[in-house]
């Protein structure tokens, strides 16, 4: 499993709220879309673990906002498995404003295994 | 089948955007909610009608922006059938801000109902 | 200031994603939108707040997802101030699904007071 | 001004809803992510048309749903515009999958210009 990845988003004007920032919750999005690309490049997409009854859940999550992001903004997501165990993983992201680098948040989620029925069950090989 | 219905929504922070103005998108979920009430008032709720299979699909819709909402206004949601046939219903929503009665937006929005299997089928009774 | 305050949502359609149930990012909103109607109970609407220049930005969010909600749930959120300095305050919320009382997160977000020039400034009086 | 523009999107796990699809308000989003690109290769961004005191506002939005679009789909969004004003230009879209070219969906959103003060003013150089 390589130890990190790399991913870029555009702040989409939805994305933002009256204070003329991006909102709080948008980051929530990106944080999805990174790890969904991550797991393209693990040799089977989310999409297809899901069809196979290996489903991620989210079980805590944690961001950190630094420094405000905006509007048409391009940010680079850097992503990375901090924990494992063998049902569940903890991702850790830090997210950076392009060309600059200025750093925008950080941020964690642990996400469990669960099978069609709700029930834990192992991590995907691909994850473990 | 009550001809009309009302239902009251206020605007979220989160459904703003940097213009300082609802999003044109956030109109969308209010549309929803407001369905979603009108058919629980009809004896049914729509969460019901789904686990029997009877599933509501949105065929077309189409929203006229007249003023702007914002931030932490009350809206009201006044819907109405205006056309069904034996699969599909439109339904007509005029939007008003309380609690001056400007005219904010009126929108339509076709539903066709389909069986789990993806099928047109009737329409639930409750909407006939 | 009051010691807690409950909000009570209901799961909106759009809440939910493809698993059937709602969206870790759709708590977000709640949580939002359960700060801004205990605000208004403290004698300036969050709104009122903005135009005075006290704005109030999301330094943390911390969100624990216990059990799952699921469309037209109605979950009630109680919210209180767990901990104040002179320029955030960070407020914790437990919320429950109704009637039952199963608890489905827990959350806290860490508010930051700055003026409409993005620069930190003290709370404003109803929080602090 | 290039008569069409071609914009990808892929659909992100949020984006679908309970019934295993794209929720229908997640077209806006897309709709309003391909135009915004389309203005950049125009020559300005809308970013900083906005910065330039020239806003567009979104008058009238529909949107026809033709076959449902679901997680990880890429959709190619075709766009031109179809009819132009002094103050308003709507811009159509075709919303097509890929690689197969089913087609999704078709909409229109007429966007009005206005200045700071919220007044009606001439479109864009670049629109008109």
């Amino acid at each position: 499993m390589p130890s990190t990845h790399i991913h870029r988003i555009r702040v989409r004007y939805c994305e933002t709220d009256r204070m003329g920032l991006a909102h709080h919750g948008s980051y929530v999005a990106w944080l999805e879309e990174a790890r969904t690309e991550w797991m393209r490049t693990l040799g089977r997409t989310y999409l297809k673990m899901e069809d196979d009854g290996e489903l991620l859940v989210v079980a805590d999550m944690h961001i950190r906002y630094l420094k405000p992001a905006t509007f048409d903004d391009v940010l680079q997501v850097e992503l990375r498995a901090v924990e494992r165990s063998k049902v569940a993983i903890t991702i850790g992201y830090e997210l950076t404003r392009e060309p600059c680098g200025t750093r925008i948040a950080s941020a964690t989620t642990k996400l469990a295994c669960v099978g069609k029925d709700g029930r834990i069950r192992r991590l995907p090989r691909e994850l473990a």
